[in-house]
């Protein structure tokens, strides 16, 4: 039976744009021992799976930092302190990312982008008959190419390394979970 | 057509026990204005799905410092310098965590765990014919319960989010994408 660690002092490390960092001194409950931990506090995140009528997934390309590659993902991103609720988050990222509006977001699941060391969920929906309605509305310092991808090309994709997101492939998991 | 970002300048903001981090100035290729993002760059993770001749996966419980949970996965961690290869790093976890042995360790794929922020890849395995042969040999701080779970209750364990680790689920994925 694995029990709770005590989490004995807490030191935040700063601040870097996206998330926070901390040090957490922590007892182990198996030989009271002190360990060091360091904590990644972020806001939740989430994605949304944008399906058209003709059963293509909405997606985007972008190029991103942490791996200097252009990336194909499905929307998302961070939820804003403004947003109501992740299901907001989410379909305010597809419609600002891309311009389609969805008539029905269904939530898929969550899961911990890395519970080893970060605090955050990430929250996975779908968004069923989406139509291209607005303009894209992208945030500073984002460019993205929207392109629609028939969902039955989705898993050779994944297969051979194109789509390559952790959290992008855990939405099409939870997709497949849901059908 | 998107284009790649130029990295005009790069400074450490420091080693935090298991990654260090930049904050980097780049140059959007759209309006040739600048903008600061933050890289955590980190070593290469490895997971393995171990399963026994009965069709159970070899699964861990243990404290997660990020969620201040106990969850499910099954074993995985960085890639140690002195390692030959993720196979190599993903078959020293698995005997570390465990004490089971494979017969057999294939590679299923890998994911970038977030490619918006973090340099790094997630390598995912399938260890066959695991057998218990060897003592649990735990790093420093790792409190580790081993537990065998029959493949066909994975589906469930994700979808009422007793696995919620994206990598794990990402794992279950490609051995679906596989098999």
């Amino acid at each position: 039976m694995i029990k709770k660690w005590i989490t004995k002092t807490n030191e935040s490390l700063g601040s870097f744009l996206i998330f926070r960092l901390f040090k957490e001194n922590v007892i182990s409950p198996k030989d009271q021992k002190e360990h060091k931990v360091i904590i990644l506090d972020t806001y939740n995140w989430v994605n949304i799976i944008p399906l058209t009528e003709n059963n293509e997934v909405v997606m985007v390309k972008q190029f991103r930092h942490g791996t200097k590659e252009v990336t194909l993902e499905i929307p998302g991103g961070a939820c804003d302190l403004t947003d109501e609720n992740p299901k907001h988050s989410a379909t305010r990222e597809l419609e600002e990312e891309t311009g389609f509006v969805s008539s029905e977001v269904v939530e898929l699941g969550w899961v911990h982008p890395n519970p080893a060391f970060q605090t955050n969920k990430c929250f996975m929906f779908l968004a069923k008959n989406c139509k291209l309605e607005k303009q894209q509305n992208l945030d500073i310092g984002e460019d993205i190419e929207v392109v629609k991808i028939p969902i039955s090309e989705i898993p050779d994709l994944i297969r051979n390394k194109t789509i390559t997101h952790s959290l992008v492939i855990a939405a099409f998991h939870f997709l497949n979970l849901n059908s």
